[in-house]
């Protein structure tokens, strides 16, 4: 019977947690499979999954063609290590889940396709390896797959179903796109065709139909604005209106159309995405529920005592008082168990990250209250504690950006930076001196976090640099560039000094995480377009130093480059010939400026045809994934303005009002905090000691427990899962917040 | 009395005109100002006044330095011309309105000022012309002030007032973004000053703070992506990431941000915009309301004779048909007379354009009806209306595009031109003949226009080339290039015959209108911008063509622009010596690509500074301008695509409905509509002739009136003032629509 109980709460607390993080497998519910279960979600598992699928993508860095090669047994070891993990996790999905639902789920198929396709190429490759024979290996480009296909990645694959649900649109906006690029060519083949003009580089200009649609297409990125006009334009002003129109047309209205049929779709499918979550999330904590439930009086409800058992196996490092805090919003009553409608709350109340911070007061005092407490001291608190403190930093961040512009080579100013440094330190030891450390390197004190890992890397680096200076006589250059460039990081922080730019930055800060899902998606799309690219470019071009002479050095060792806009440029280093250079090539590609002279220099050294490789990550890249990206900012940017908050939290926020806990976020000055504390204190006690505790809860000043400190939490909602637009959280702030049940 | 009565008419007519279209003008309410304001608001008087502005900017054409030189006297007489009309435009508002009002406007200060400031500048100029001294015509910039301030300009005041309302905001982050700016100089200086490095053009490269800030303000732009980098790249592979972080945090994300903010803004500054005219528009209507009201039972009401006076002196043109539609809506009851609610809604009524189109029968067969109803006339039209008949043309069209694409040269691609033509006229002529004309070239009929137009010109053009060479031997450039232009204009139809183009097209079609607003605010910058830059850059840069002797022909006449980039790309003939020129280059700064190289071009033959003229256009137009462009694009899609209906025309359509009136669009096959309503004309005969008409209103096919053609009148709902997302309106289709009032 306990078994029975402790087995039903296993499997609702995989419930719970599922509803929780948005999590939809339909796992078996045999006591086994539901341990197998919470295994497969543990956090180690899935950082490992996740540290080997960059260890497969990351392969291509030492395969041939190679930044730093290895031998082809140690990443083919290393690929088949890979692979047999892969397996293992899907083996280990498969033992979870039914068999039914796992041989129907795409995933999964794309999965082990994609590891048989790997092994089946490294083993042709390997074989024909050994007989010398050069061979295509062709499988890396299904890498990107596990990515994709793994659980875990669920928001990279929502942001491919997304593009995925775009397509039949765009694809129309796209055709009518094409057509109006088809016939403007046709107006400028039949304009210019026959008037023997030549382009700024002697070439001839607009003969031939395929070469004006490759222009015109151009055009449209406007990477090549005036320079295809110019010929036309000094034949005569009048062709000008030619171009002006074709902007106008395909520039501004498609690509803004395109924009926006991406945008609308986003939009759409955000919301219908969001509307299947909560259902999902319902469904999940209903059935949790019905394994949990007992009747009381007319209705079914979940006993207190059962209901922190969950919430401990749900959540085993939230703290007590926190965990108090939840019980507290969900038995509103103080009833002593939980009703249906609260229940199913729970996974929202759990996913409104509480972070609990204690302030005390500071260990100095605590250790020499003499010295800490003294006259000296109490000012120098009160100095640092005075908004003064903040503008003479900022006046000395000014001061010290002037410096760092000067030219270094003066002594002075080499003395200048370690007073500034010396400076800095100062101010981090005085405010340490000043606020509790804990409370100082809070998780949410982003500013003060950064702003002394800045300056210890640099201090660190400074002293690295001048020994190696003085022993070797030698400046390391990469030690010196990061000195610069944490020298000038460091002045930043005046950023925060000013309310309106800190708005703008916390918004920035808290989309930061989702932009990792770009960053993902753009990771999938260039380690595609990177290895068809090595496989299409490879060695082609070639980047020679500047003092080489080697044959065709200017040319890029290629002479099919002779007097190409490619060569000009100097654009030798932007090649495919390995898996980083390919990742740059490709980022310059996505910012779109010069792609043609780019698609030009590598279709004169393989063929015309190689241009189309460039189309393709143009339009898939910038039509299609910045513009989600664009999409993506706008409604962070317009969610994060409108400052709503969900049902959940106000349903907190409502709560914690109600407990009298809490705070004006300018009224956290700890400092401050702790002094009005210790008077509420003697208030209490002056009122004649404690009083009757109402509800089983007891709010108290524990001045004591101690050894004389006041003790205070800070609970903070902090926001978090910015991906979905329903959870975007602002902070509130709790203090004062130490709970004794009376039944512990 | 009745003077009495028809001045309070009068003076109704004008709050119901006002609430229609929008206009906010507190005119004096005697008879006489009443009049006046109505003559103020004539359509002649305003177009008048739009031709006069645009006549007065189009000067710059003629004046030094111009395009087309024109006497000082000839062009200054124009100006004062112009300036007599403003003033007197003026002074008609200013007896319209009460004086308090008139003065308190900042609008009629700024036209007064305009005034004022143009005469005294023009008085300057011609004294010192006289003694032979140069002058600056400083006072031509303040001519886009009458294009912004008078009263019809409502739509590109409104745009500027959004810019306005902008411009906190986004300077915020404007701030933040060049703080970011200036940090990520800083560094690029300390990273890369002291290597010695140099760019492609063997120039130094990063070494000096302002133009390490200026070439990585260019980069956010993107316009000179790789180039800035590539030193650095050769350098060390690993600066990349310096480029990249850069990108992505200022090209990427920052510019996003703009988007954001101003598309926000924009948003509520579109909602408060149509509320407070929401408000207005009620209030007007209630005005009028009062001075026409007559009590009836318990209630105030509108006659039914008085609203219809009322009606004909607001929109005079508007048929008996569409009259009747709009009081059979407001008199839902039939009671003789109109409630205050319904007649609240009138100038809502009136604004959605309710467009009459008679179907009749075919006036050939009229007048030979023997030849138009025999079998082959039959056949003939009922070939013309098959599906096949649109195929034929497609493939047509499709078959034309590739002869276009062929060489000219031959003799038979020549001729093939006029087969071309001559089956697009029988295609026009068949249509036509099968379809009523007057109903072919309806005002709705968009492509029916288009290609008759079309058709028409090229025509009209091909005869008067062919004529040209048969008779001079010589081609005609112009009427050539027309041709061209023409004979690929003609492909675009087929565009139409795909259900999903035509959904794009027609909300781009939709959208025109307010484009023209854009085409106006871009209008008033370019203008400010060009006038500002022939003043600074006129003449320093000059256009020789290519076979030229004169000094420096290659330099565009200016040493100083020996090898610059400027020169290379042969950009000399962007220059601001006239008025059109300095529009074109414009317009490709707006494009920004190589804006960096005209920023170069100018500054090295004038000064350094003369680069924030260019920063300054970049930050006006393309941050902000092209941002409120693709703002309105994305609203005006989403309202589109929303297809969302305002109450009072799902009203309409309800009534209509109701009425037994409404069509499904793909039924409106004119005539098989016909050949409907000739079966329903025969069953009622059938049912026994006229049935008893419930409502006063009679619903019949009118056999006879004409004698003996069916007269069908199709009200047509069409799109309207897609400035306000309120009044998108949707096509609803009446047809059948034909009303016998009893009393009449």
């Amino acid at each position: 019977m306990a078994e029975a109980a402790s087995e039903d709460l296993l499997l609702a607390a995989a419930f719970v947690s599922d509803a929780q993080y948005n999590r939809n497998i339909p796992f078996k519910t045999s006591p086994e499979a539901v341990r197998l279960y919470r295994l497969y979600n543990h956090w180690t598992m899935r950082t490992a999954t996740y540290f080997f699928i960059f260890l497969n993508l990351s392969l291509a860095m030492f395969e041939e063609p190679a930044v730093y090669p290895l031998p082809f047994l140690v990443t083919s070891l290393v690929e088949v290590l890979c692979l047999l993990v892969f397996f293992g996790r899907l083996t280990h999905f498969a033992r979870v889940t039914h068999r039914s639902v796992f041989w129907k789920d795409t995933k999964n198929i794309c999965i082990m396709a994609a590891i048989l396709l790997s092994l089946t190429d490294l083993a042709i490759y390997g074989v024909l390896r050994i007989y010398n024979m050069k061979s295509v290996r062709w499988s890396r480009i299904v890498r990107p797959i596990f990515l994709i296909n793994f659980a875990e990645s669920r928001q990279i694959r929502r942001a491919f179903r997304s593009i995925r649900n775009t397509l039949p649109e765009i694809t129309y906006v796209f055709l009518l796109f094409m057509f109006s690029l088809l016939m403007f060519s046709l107006m400028a083949l039949k304009l210019f065709g026959e008037r023997n003009l030549q382009t700024a580089e002697g070439l001839p200009y607009f003969r031939n139909y395929l070469e004006i649609v490759f222009d015109l297409y151009v055009l449209v990125t406007t990477a090549n604005s005036p320079d295809v006009m110019m010929p036309a334009f000094d034949f005569s002003s009048w062709y000008a209106l030619f171009f002006i129109a074709f902007v106008i047309v395909n520039t501004y209205i498609f690509m803004s159309l395109f924009l926006a049929v991406v945008y609308n779709n986003y939009k759409k499918h955000l919301k219908n995405e969001i509307r299947k979550l909560a259902y999902m999330k319902r469904r999940k904590m209903i059935e949790a529920f019905n394994l949990l439930k007992e009747e009381e009086g007319a209705q079914f409800v979940v006993r207190e005592a059962r209901w922190k058992q969950l919430v401990k196996l749900v959540a085993p490092d939230i703290s007590n008082s926190h965990r108090e805090l939840l019980l507290h919003i969900s038995d509103d009553e103080q009833k002593n168990f939980i009703d249906k409608k609260s229940f199913l709350q729970l996974a929202d109340l759990l996913n409104i990250q509480v972070i609990t911070l204690k302030i005390r007061s500071h260990p100095l005092g605590r250790w020499m209250p003499r010295v800490y407490k003294s006259a000296v001291s109490r000012f120098l608190r009160s100095m640092v504690r005075h908004r003064g403190f903040v503008w003479t930093y900022d006046v000395i961040i000014l001061i010290n950006a002037i410096f760092i512009a000067l030219d270094e080579e003066s002594p002075y100013i080499s003395y200048a930076e370690w007073v500034f440094l010396a400076l800095y330190i100062i101010e981090i030891l005085l405010k340490v001196y000043t606020y509790e450390p804990r409370a100082f390197f809070g998780k949410n004190q982003f500013w003060n976090w950064f702003d002394t890992l800045i300056i210890f890397a640099a201090l660190t680096a400074t002293i690295l640099n001048t020994t190696l200076k003085s022993t070797t006589k030698y400046n390391s250059q990469q030690i010196l560039d990061i000195v610069f460039i944490l020298r000038v990081l460091r002045l930043i922080r005046i950023v925060d000094s000013i309310q309106r730019f800190r708005v703008i930055m916390n918004t920035l800060i808290n989309i930061i995480p989702t932009m990792l899902t770009f960053g993902g998606l753009t990771l999938v799309v260039y380690c595609v377009f990177a290895i068809i690219g090595m496989e299409l470019f490879h060695g082609k071009i070639q980047f020679f130093p500047a003092n080489s002479n080697a044959p065709h050095a200017l040319e890029c060792g290629n002479p099919a480059l002779k007097d190409s806009l490619f060569a000009r440029g100097k654009y030798c280093k932007n090649n495919f010939n390995n898996f980083a250079s390919s990742f740059i090539v490709l980022m310059e590609l996505t910012v779109v400026n010069q792609w043609h002279v780019f698609a030009n220099g590598f279709a004169n050294v393989t063929a015309q045809p190689a241009k189309l490789y460039f189309i393709a990550f143009h339009i898939v890249m910038v039509i299609i994934i910045v513009n989600i990206f664009v999409s993506f900012i706008l409604e962070a940017f317009f969610v994060e303005y409108s400052l709503e908050k969900s049902e959940v939290e106000t349903a907190i926020e409502q709560k914690i009002q109600e407990l009298g806990m809490g705070v004006q976020e300018d009224e956290l000055q700890d400092e401050q905090l702790l002094e009005n504390m210790e008077n509420a204190d003697h208030n209490l006690e002056g009122e004649g000691g404690s009083k009757p505790q109402s509800k089983g809860l007891v709010f108290k000043i524990a001045s004591k427990p101690y050894e004389g400190t006041a003790v205070v939490s800070e609970v903070l909602l902090w926001p978090r899962s910015p991906f979905s637009s329903l959870s975007y959280v602002h902070s509130v702030f709790l203090l004062d917040w130490i709970m004794r049940v009376q039944d512990s």
